[in-house]
């Protein structure tokens, strides 16, 4: 079980994985969530000029991707090379998708996650007062490149 | 349906809400997320002390809290007087409860989100080698208390 | 002349001013700058639907207002009751007005500022590859109130 | 006109630069802005010790480089190799020139101009009380190298 | 022993204070410590403009006391009315004193404690080439003031 | 004497030194420190299942780390590669120990110290309550490696 926990030292103990002696490659992940709410976005959205709310989610994500590893304690800080970050309005939900990408020694799972993560939260707070009820789901991986372990990719099967 | 979105002014532009004429009240939320893998968490934190890292959790759900608003554009910022973040971990599921209060003349309703996603992204980045399928699921507002609006809570009914 | 820079201690060396036993009074502030450059600036916008540079600017510039006392060495940090910027395209220039307003010992020019000359520098940053001699200009305080020595406003005459 | 405006899609849309496939390249940027004041500002310096003010706009200049890619929401996060920020008082102005230089996939030219635009405000706090009306032009680059694009400067003819 | 250690919850847990009942209060908090190194400090001083190095370490430790809830897990976030620094070199030691003020409803201990830190590493830096075996020591509260528990100061004996 | 303090240009001015041309290599620093106190650690750690004050520490350590060039105003913003914090508490004393490491072009001697200031910041706020005379000393750098210079070790005698 060592193996599975990388984060976990011999001693059963939390550490930052040590990097030093990988060969930067190029890494790229991507990463969703949903946001659910009872409101009518694509109303909200055409009322405010059909961009802004989501706009501000894009530009949260963006920011919040570059601040991963001050936000979770054992991630890598790096240079990103790309950020992009989809918010897109149906009805009532807005899906989040954040594409990350580096030249790096360690991958990009987190940053992709944690962009996702901030622009569903800003989503959110732009529901909360109309929709205190309103939800952020299924916040996962859906692929990833690069390093050692090669691409992953979550399957997706028709419903 | 002006009023429904505090955020968006006249003009349909996102804006900042100015509460320089509100008085401060005690304000409280409390906010949830549950992330789910097909790893076996018990023995996880078993292997690792049986506490580091939903300790790890707890520490970045706290420090996430305190930068709620820049992370998010259009929150103020504030002088919180109170976080705690409960990370429980189950067979194949973490549950993150955080509860959030401070003395100000906003509520702090994101300030409790915010801390349960970036606890959940602490949890996910512990998981993520092991299972890159993690999720993070239910990043709701349980309940809030204080402001002009009153209590607040979500129903809960038994399934 | 020590009296004119309160900024600086009976020994001529820098020190941030000691407001603990101020009452807090509302302050607000407003600044503005302009950023000239030979672009078509309308023709960006509409091409950007109209918005997103702009927007862009905006929250860059509400997000700096919260920065200002980590950015600037003698201010004091403050909860900040309200943030409105304002960021509008003519044919070759763009002009930023910022509002801010805070319950404080201390006034908030400094926040307006910063947030112009952030609002900015993020229009300079979406033109520097088209135009790399983009300028910013007339960053100043429009206008002030709150606090002991009362409002404050710019003499603008008609030229 | 779409390849004036790098920041803009093909949707029209704002976005990060993908700089994956770049190669590193040693990059440099100067910037300057000036403060102007009706405060004889030598005397200032002399009164502080002929030092003070200019230095904390120097080190304050210094560290907002470091936070560029933080307060403007499309810079890519980078590893600056070096800063310099000269800030030099005549008798109603102070003149800020920044260098930063690094080897990166992207230019510095954003985080020159940030160095120059948060070190004026640094001495305009330093003003603020003495001369409200204290004001930050002329922000600018001065010349860039580095990348495809190669040097460039801007044309100074006297006047 | 619950009593003495008030981040431990009753399951022995580290939590965050709450003080949301408390009432603010004035409060007053001074530390100090010492960088130790065989290297002449004040030759350097006097090199150096005779002030530079250490007006360095005076603005790091002012900007480091506003930053004291984000680099110590269990601080509260609190505006501070008044952050002095002083600096004083001897021939072979840096005397950091660091007095702190709010009117708030906790302490400020950790942000004088986290001022004298961040200064005395700002000169551990000035000094690190030249003496990589300087060193910093004595990093002590020496007196605080406010609160329920009123007024604490170190003993000091003349030795 | 010049050539002692790498961080004074030839005018006397503090300036962070360009590593421009530096190739990167691999560099590597130990630092640690000691905070000392009169409550019973072994106790407190007990109480709180063993682990948890000393966790929050190593945490804290581990983030400050990535922080350094925010906080200490002439270092360079760098990518570490790895950190780790050793907490380990004594009847009366708690030892701190960080290794830092990174490919890059300049030293990691003050994110190894800075981690290690921080960790000790974080067990004196655990300690404060109980015993406001606690203190940290002894903050050295052990050992580094990598650069121009090569390893460097304090000497440690036996007393």
């Amino acid at each position: 079980m060592d193996k599975q926990f990388s984060h976990v030292d011999e001693r059963g103990r939390l550490r930052m994985v040590d990097i030093s002696e990988k060969s930067p490659t190029q890494r790229r992940a991507v990463a969703s969530c949903v946001v659910r709410t009872h409101v009518d976005i694509t109303s909200l959205a055409a009322h405010a000029s059909g961009v802004d709310p989501l706009h501000a989610a894009r530009l949260a994500g963006i920011q919040a991707a570059k601040q991963t590893s001050s936000l979770i304690p054992l991630c890598h800080p790096l240079d990103l090379s790309d950020i992009h970050v989809e918010v897109t309005a149906g009805p009532s939900e807005v899906i989040v998708v954040a594409t990350v990408a580096a030249m790096h020694r360690t991958g990009v799972e987190m940053e992709a996650l944690t962009a996702c993560a901030v622009a569903g939260l800003s989503v959110l707070n732009a529901l909360v007062d109309a929709d205190p009820g309103a939800r952020m789901d299924d916040l996962v991986l859906l692929r990833k490149s690069g390093g050692k372990s090669g691409p992953w990719g979550r399957l997706v099967t028709s419903s």
